[in-house]
């Protein structure tokens, strides 16, 4: 047996940050079921607004992270959000010997490394299930369920804002801006929707990904990003012609040369594939291992409860091995990661018509080598903003780039090009 | 630190059974990448004409189980299969003081509370995840990734070769017949294919999940099977008619008043859920939680290298804790399984026509009074061997076989009547 934790000694516990994540939490922890945990200290700015009335008496309320930092409980959760203060207050409490459990994809895409290797020091644990697919079990299942493989590959959904604006789109034949506004009236998009929508949220959780997956550690800021605003109701209907739909994939993928090619960005995905059929806001993340072959995870991506859920297998993971120390998955230097990768493309022009675009565009793609699979133009279209397709085989996406460029310089334009990897 | 097994001290590993999976789990521990662990013994029937020359020399080779008991492995395999003399080896390891891996369904089911309880007291781990569902890490999934919430359901697909016979009658219209043959060529299946078809095998995986998932340890003879042997051709064409396909279903269910709700049996599943969409001889398993909701987890089911990631995942988890002990999941006494549950059901009846049948049927259900939601009957059908459909509302699958007993008595049938609950 370990050194401590027996069924009888409960480990205290201190919550930093009570919104939604946090009350649910601690909602768990109050209803008897985890005899192991014991919730001692709750922490958030204006505590005094936010006290309820079914938590214990014994609790301690406070504003004051020194206060929990200071006290003897033995796992500190942080449920704050954003960079700073979070990773200060993270690093204070592995120095003062506690194990933390964080559902900060942020603080972990960044600065995992540096904390996972203080935990260690101090032979506590760092526990972040919960900063990436919210409720599905992926960070336990990869770093333990899958030890034994070398996996190579993870596509995912992983930002469950964009995958409902993307199935509604879908669903409803509705424009970008509506099916956004429509996430937003029901709590599943921020005012500001960007970190979701331009990829920034989903790049964080991949970058976690890589590392913990792939055994690659990336910097966040590597992996490029496309925006799905520009996605339009057309590329919808375009996209079903050709057997698909369309997803805010993440991916990246383990190369023989050690590097990771990797992104975030809409995907033509087979309408038949496990991607297409992640619905609303659910995640989906499907790891391809040389061994074990395809094995995927979905569930509920975000949300108070689901995510509380991660939080506390965390937790019960501490509490069943508090010595265990942090391992060492996070470690290691950044690899570079690689922006180009072979796939087939889907580009959707919109113009102003006139005679000779056609023969223009594919006169660019021929000057780059480039095989054209398919020109799709519904007959009878406007002549003003006119959208029609036209899909490449399989090649190297940095030379589709390079064409986009030289065709984005022509005037016929009344968009940019669209430019979207078909996933095979 | 746990008090062993630092990164330098490796766990010696014996492996008895050197079979499909076996060999591929020597294949993963000789290939450098699992440093924690080292191959030692490998313990098979034959031995002599088993030895494989990319074992490296110092491995011991035997065919004496007392060679591997009375070693100083610290982890054994067991791959042999079957109840004896399994559980007893598996006994005898644990009481010398060994951690015990296995991919045995049959002795978790039917001993793993015995033989956890075996393995707390020696102080040793029991890791069991390769018994259920393959290369998915579910049972990691259930234990660490969803310990912070409380399931309620299970509904799986753990039978690979069920699922390769019934995905290809659903796609080539094949006869039962044709597809077991084809699955028998690929080697998908056995050449007695009882223990997959009649669901056995499927019934000792649902046990296992039933205690690690629900916490409801249920006794696996306990849990009512039906065979997939009695499904025609026509029932594919008439389920696609109900936007259903048909699958060998596990399901599990915690109620209300402590008992579980359960079986194995074919079920018809709606063609958009998860269930339908898992072909050739994959698994999947859902899980249901109080707070996380739905959670899904899908990948190879068997197979040689799949198996071989879970075994080498559970090592992977006892070098990390080799003295954690096992937990206490599998403990408890055995709960009642019931047998009635509510759905909706499909009835295929195969008749000699004659006038009267359908008025006859709908006679009986009307006695039992259940409600007809559909009577599917093509016109121009054959007099002989005639297969029409009725199908009923939601209601207790126990009154609906008891109506189909009182069915069954008329003499019009040409084959016994075919029922099938069909999942909402």
């Amino acid at each position: 047996m370990t050194s401590n934790a027996g069924d009888n000694a409960a480990l205290s516990v201190a919550l930093v940050g009570f919104g939604t994540v946090g009350r649910a939490v601690a909602r768990i922890l109050c209803n008897g079921a985890h005899r192991r945990l014991q919730l001692t200290h709750i922490c958030n700015r204006g505590i005094a607004r936010k006290k309820a009335d079914w938590v214990p008496d014994g609790v301690t309320w406070t504003e004051d992270i020194d206060v929990v930092l200071g006290s003897d409980a033995d796992i500190v959760v942080e449920l704050i959000g954003g960079l700073e203060p979070a990773t200060d207050w993270i690093r204070r409490a592995l120095e003062a010997g506690k194990s933390v459990v964080t559902a900060n994809k942020q603080v972990i895409a960044q600065g995992g490394a540096e904390l996972a290797a203080l935990a260690r020091r101090h032979e506590v644990q760092l526990g972040f299930e919960a900063a990436v697919a919210g409720g599905i079990p992926i960070i336990h299942g990869l770093r333990q369920g899958l030890a034994g493989d070398r996996l190579f590959r993870v596509l995912a959904i992983l930002n469950g804002t964009c995958n409902y604006i993307l199935t509604r789109m879908e669903a409803g034949g509705v424009a970008f801006d509506a099916a956004l506004r429509e996430a937003q009236d029901l709590g599943y998009a921020e005012a500001d929707p960007s970190a979701d929508v331009d990829g920034q949220d989903a790049q964080a959780k991949l970058a976690i990904l890589s590392a913990v997956g792939l055994r690659c550690p990336i910097a966040p800021e590597s992996i490029p990003l496309h925006t799905i605003t520009t996605v339009d109701a057309i590329d919808f209907v375009y996209a079903r012609r050709l057997g698909c739909t369309i997803r805010q994939v993440s991916r990246a993928q383990r190369s023989a040369d050690g590097r990771v090619c990797a992104g975030v960005q809409p995907m033509l995905v087979p309408r038949s594939s496990a991607l297409a059929r992640v619905n609303g806001s659910r995640n989906i993340v499907v790891v391809e291992g040389e061994r074990g072959g395809e094995t995927a995870f979905s569930g509920h991506g975000a949300g108070g409860d689901p995510t509380a859920v991660a939080v506390v297998s965390d937790l019960e993971a501490v509490a069943a091995a508090p010595a265990g120390g942090a391992d060492n998955l996070l470690d290691g230097a950044a690899v570079p990661v690689a922006e180009a990768f072979e796939s087939a493309h889907y580009v959707r022009f919109m113009v102003n018509d006139r005679p000779g675009i056609v023969a223009a565009l594919a006169g660019v793609f021929a000057r780059h080598g480039l095989n054209l699979d398919s020109v799709l133009q519904d007959p009878g279209g406007r002549k003003q903003q006119l959208a029609f397709v036209m899909t490449l085989d399989p090649c190297d996406s940095g030379i589709v780039n390079a064409a986009l460029r030289d065709a984005a310089a022509l005037d016929f334009h009344a968009r940019p090009p669209l430019w979207m990897p078909v996933l095979a």
